[in-house]
């Protein structure tokens, strides 16, 4: 059987860690990561510096072929949200049940793609009130999953964050 | 009679211009500007690395000695929103009739202080959605005047947006 | 009638503030802004990061076009007045009887375009010397006007330094 | 039964994912993590810039109470390989058969403290010399395990890295 | 018989190469050299980053001790020209015939000491304007030695630099 | 007579005043000095930030018309040692008794050349145990000579490094 297959979002300003560890985390456990970028643009740049270079942009993604998205905060998010594929990405992954995992400020991407009403959901404290405004029931707790959709909210929440995934994909 | 007082928020991560274009041009204008920041900190940088030292830390504010408030975009507001009392002069301010002016990324101020229901306004293209969420009438335009609620979209937008409040304070 | 046209010098190292606040200004009374580099480049960067994209190569002003010449200060100026065309602006400008603004260390372009033999200016206070030198008297105020010649010291000097610019233009 | 104890060595110019996805890693599967710099410093800083607070500097460490060291790279290693502690750690560490992992310019810390006499071993490619005059069997694999020493070579070899580690841990 | 003593001036800013060369290629001849700052700092900071530690702040010095003073570039100059003790240095150590040496923008410190007038000199061509109109007579080489002055224009002129101060000080 | 040739390494962290002041010195003696980097690159940066553009890329030089090959420090040399033809080229440097020198962590390059079995040297203290493993006997003092071999350990011992590479050139 193939290996399932994980979309990992990224754009400018990602947060190092909430992106690289998904990553190396999914990889361990065997699966296959596509990193997924905006536009046309080969490189993005986190907010220390690291450099991640995509296998697919967001416009030539067909979702039947993947298992789960998972967003990474940071600044990242404020482009992403306005990506129309990332959003189509989001809401048909979502239609499918598959898992839509985000964290931090990629909370926002979960707004934008209209998929938090009636949902229990967590970011970033900051972005509680666009959440709430959306239509979700904020929890403060390190992972919220309901259902298909699992939202942490900050670096030191990935341990958790990554067991629930990882336990939803089995 | 005294000159009227502006109060101009800060936080690190503030945009450049958008802080500084305003606290120029108000003074220009024989107008007073109070720099505001949060919590105990009397120095904050923005984006490109200007350093503003504040007059009043926001819970040190009374509202009842401004006549307006002016809040820059940058990533400054995602700090802003979460602290109570810039939210509590924005409120204050609002109810009080007095001109409450935000650019760009600033409208997630409005958006947490809970002021745009009912009413037309702008912002970067970015937090569109986090504004329709909170019940405003989103325009794609330079500048939205809503009685005393004047909101900007971009740097370039400057001088429409410092055009209005001047109109509206004089 | 045709709004003013202004032309605002810029190098690399210009001082943020002293380049965007003019240039936001000018724009906000409805004249128009353009921007003047030296050599064959399209774009320079201020001491913080902005970057500024060209209108013009200095090579390729016509003077008479042209109702006012700003020039910025920061490190830029030690370029400007190198390039010939800058200087050659600078006099057909002055001699014209048409508005020469510069604030801080711009003070060195109309040093080098020999403006100031007998001229009440100012500048910051490194380069007194060199105003002295060039046949200036010196003041230390906040903008000095001499006819057609207006010079700052600092960016806290801006409201004034765009106040006599703006009260000549009409 | 108490979680297994690793200690995690830090110093200025470290890889950030050498050290943060082990970190998150073994936090992960409910082991504690203490973070151990040298000297008397409180923070190290990451080649990107992110900082990690220590627990405990190198001389406090008693290794009865840990079950794994392990030793990210970036140029960390460069200043742990003299601090005495550190060495005295990896010496004990090894001497009771416990887990001593490396990956990357960490090989230098175990070729410091005398360890790899005779041992198969991994890391960069650019100190693979030093490896082999230390008198390891250098091998170009993800990862190498000879016995309680687990060593790799690259960020990109973090699974397998972490993989060995808890294999050897349960 | 003691070795002779030379003041290096510096500020913020300061050239990299300008200082640290004649700092090690005065020292390889076996002389002292002592860095000077201005007002009551201890370090100072290059234009690319480097930290020099002074010896002596520019008010503690007596000039009757020393043999020579270098004046490295960069944009420290404009720092250095605005310092009293600086241009009193420069001023006795002149009136006393040692070697008054500058590269590049220090060109400034002399003009502002007021030591150029009839003199031959040089320095990057921006400033050869200051120079002219402080009294010298500029002349494009890479060193310049007019009786105890010695002046150059750029980094890559620092070996005939320190080759004509080192014959003027034997 | 032509003058001495000297070879000068660099690859990008080298550190600026190991490189530079050995650059400028071999100048002011009168040698041609030539800066060999290393691949197909044209340019590195140094620590600080200071670009080097190269004379030959390290596969194209022909050992027989150089006198003398000088390595500086910094991280440059964690990438030289790795390149082969830089290896080749100190292997056949020492085998015809020409000067060969390092400073500071340089000493990883003669490591890897495997010269310096039965040598006395020097280097920083971080990498000794490597100079050790590699057979040398590690001496701490500012310069070691040992026949064509000379060693430094740091930026402040270049005054005795070039005196003594001077010194065996002539």
């Amino acid at each position: 059987m193939a290996p399932k297959k994980i979309a990992l979002f990224v754009e400018d300003n990602y947060n190092d860690l909430e992106f690289w560890y998904p990553y190396y985390r999914m990889k361990e456990e065997g699966y296959q990561v596509s990193i997924i970028g905006t536009g046309n643009r080969e490189k993005f740049t986190s907010k220390q510096g690291l450099v991640a270079q995509i296998n697919l942009s967001s416009s030539q993604v067909n979702t039947a072929e993947f298992d789960a998205v998972i967003i990474p905060g940071g600044y990242a998010p404020d482009k992403m949200r306005i990506d129309q594929d990332m959003l189509r990405i989001v809401r048909e992954m979502n239609g499918a049940g598959k898992v839509v995992a985000s964290i931090c400020h990629a909370g926002w991407v979960l707004v934008s793609a209209g998929v938090l009403k009636g949902k229990q959901a967590t970011a970033c404290i900051m972005i509680k009130d666009d959440l709430v405004n959306a239509g979700a029931a904020y929890l403060d707790q390190e992972v919220v999953v309901d259902g298909n959709i699992i939202t942490s909210r900050v670096p030191d929440d990935l341990p958790a964050f990554c067991r629930e995934i990882l336990k939803n994909l089995k």
